[in-house]
């Protein structure tokens, strides 16, 4: 039933359907919609439920068996002809940022979901099964750390450790994945880091190199490392109009001086460095009392691993150096080296986007995303496409039709590759 | 009656009861008190109310009769031989910071109970009426702007104005005014504005120079001028790992630009410029995305009219000169110039201060008082005594038992000379 691999190839990614897979993201863009063009579907929330649900109704009409892990992970399966075979799995993630697109992670997903489908209407049997996967909270927006799910099931955050976890409000992973499991039933249960033949997920950039060069299908050599700082600065409330400045403890003085400082260490004229200061908290946040307290997050990735450890290094000492004052604490709160991604999953991409006569450029993934904690586990790689200006992390972020089904074709190409290999 | 004013006076400080005044402090602590030392008692909240209904109990006990006006601000007379004449009116306001302390605003009205008590106690009539005032949300934490009530009873804000002022709850001033009052009923009706003979108001200085030069009274000539500006930066969100800094515009490097200019055009080698950034907040806050958007307060004083001119009238351009691409709105949301005291009322307290051999010195309020407002309408002046360190709007704000009572020793001096003159 397997045939000629080449055939099958062609067969199934020749069978992705284009406006399927455009009115999939238009059906998931309505749930957790914020009315901005946007969407809040943050992790395991009744939004992230709501999603999950229609993933697995698309998918219970082809008949597709799903199961989860003990993290809410979702896995939903078409079978191959080698019952005894380690599947060749793709997928990414439903959850959102607050103030998120409607392709961060959905694609991924939806691609894969496309491919098992295409399989399954050309009639085209894979030798190893094929699996899409829905990763639990890859964003970290309401739970820290991000690739939560991932890190679980590759066994480099300790369940407990990620169920005790709270968001902003006290609620834990443990209760919000409670309801989540019992909003979206599945009987099934898998067991963490079972064994998989090949991870390839589909993403849509988040940057703007593609469409800045004009390139269709980017191949994700690799991620850049990734360390994240929390900083409290603890000054003391005075008086805005009495104290005078020479005495005050201005906590907010002194993180502003941190951030600036930061960016003097990171400046980089080749513009390789990522740094980001996103969370920044006053108080007592009243504006005639001078700041007692501030808590802010730095967030700094390079692909190089040395300049990563060196610049990461220096965080503390900088924030130190502005304390004016001030205590500080400076803690890590996460780290990830750089991750390269297998030659063998890039080649296959190179050799699909050729045989589309689809422009590619190799790429370094700017963003982290799960593929990192398979790639311990597995030949792992990654399937970019543009974005439009590289806007992410936004409710304006926007990919064209087009460019979603050229990566799915290319995924399709790959994956059944894989699954007969 | 009134015999020798030098008598009265003498009687009537002699009769300041330093234990009772003490003690009147820690009652008014416990209302909304936090745990850690300070008090939560903002503007028309049920504490503001429970502080003002104390204060009437200890007023109806010695059958000092209260009025109240439209915006709530709370009058309790002694009255005068002469029905005729003009009451000298002192207060301040019972409201807090968020997090603030035991004195601040308290110790005025105290003070200025205490007077009416001795008076009536050492059976010293005055020739005008003493009146006590608490004045309405002084410290604008809750509501903008500071010294509200004081600034509607003096005409210089319009009640509605001030009654649709709501918190950041969307409560308006006159939806939490009606409840404050039905909590501290008071039959009679003040109007705004009515004639009074001279202003006085004791507070603690809120600063340090009084404890730091070995003071006990601080004779205060005037107010430092105070503007107020409220800056919203917004740029673009984006994915903290993906887009390079070249192609961010990123709100929070701006606005933290946007401060560490303010500070360099603020920077005096004289310490007299007052330049605090007491609000910053970031949306949407998340440490992996970059920040679409920031508001920030500037609260910029100084003593010298053209001083605080030429700084204030620099902010907007500071700010824009570091807009770095995002979009740049910079509101004056308040503007008060300095206030000049009355040169007899300053005389009163230092030929106070020295009849009592306290030592005492000239001062600039650095920060803006309900006097201000009452400087336009009559003689008016402050006295301030020391607290720890400076510190004020803190939890750990302290005076001195004995520094409290010395100024109102002082305070009943000069209104008891007042009321008679």
């Amino acid at each position: 039933m397997a045939g000629n691999p080449a055939v099958g190839r062609a067969a199934v990614s020749a069978a992705v359907n284009p406006d399927r897979l455009w009115q999939r993201h238009l059906a998931i863009a309505r749930i957790g919609a914020t009315g901005r063009g946007g969407v809040n579907r943050q992790a395991l929330t009744p939004g992230d439920a709501a999603a999950r649900r229609q993933v697995l109704a698309w998918a219970a009409a082809r008949g597709f068996a799903a199961s989860v892990d003990a993290i809410g992970d979702l896995f939903v399966r078409r079978p191959g002809t080698d019952p005894a075979a380690a599947p060749v799995v793709s997928g990414s993630h439903l959850d959102t940022q607050p103030t998120g697109g409607n392709f961060d992670g959905i694609f991924g997903v939806l691609a894969a979901l496309e491919v098992l489908e295409a399989a399954e209407e050309g009639h085209i049997a894979t030798a190893r099964p094929l699996e899409l996967v829905i990763w639990t909270n890859e964003e970290g927006a309401r739970f820290q750390p991000t690739t939560m799910g991932s890190a679980v099931f590759a066994g480099a955050l300790p369940l407990d450790t990620a169920l005790d976890t709270a968001d902003g409000q006290g609620v834990t992973v443990r209760a919000a994945l409670a309801e989540t499991l019992a909003a979206t039933p599945v009987a099934s249960r898998r067991p963490f880091g079972f064994p998989i033949a090949a991870y390839v997920e589909a993403h849509i950039e988040q940057g703007p190199i593609l469409e800045a060069t004009g390139m269709t299908i980017g191949v994700v050599t690799g991620i850049q490392g990734l360390r994240w700082f929390r900083v409290e600065v603890t000054g003391e409330e005075a008086h805005a109009g009495t104290m005078p400045l020479a005495r005050r403890r201005d906590a907010l003085v002194a993180a502003i001086e941190m951030v600036h400082g930061l960016r003097e260490l990171t400046a980089d004229p080749t513009d390789t460095v990522r740094f980001t200061v996103g969370r920044f908290e006053v108080q007592p946040n009243s504006p005639n009392t001078v700041p007692g307290r501030v808590l802010f997050t730095v967030d700094l990735r390079h692909p190089d691993r040395q300049v990563l450890a060196r610049l990461g290094d220096r965080v503390e000492a900088v924030c130190r150096a502005q304390a004016r004052g001030c205590a500080v604490e400076v803690v890590e709160t996460l780290s990830s080296p750089p991750t390269a991604f297998s030659g063998v999953v890039m080649d296959l991409i190179r050799a699909a986007a050729d045989r589309h006569a689809m422009p590619h450029a190799d790429i370094v993934s700017g963003a982290t995303h799960d593929a990192k904690h398979l790639a311990g586990l597995c030949p792992t790689g990654m399937i970019f496409v543009p974005c439009e200006r590289g806007v992410s992390h936004n409710e304006t972020e926007r990919a064209a039709p087009a460019d979603l089904a050229a990566g799915a074709r290319v995924l399709a190409d790959v994956l059944v590759e894989l699954a007969n290999r």
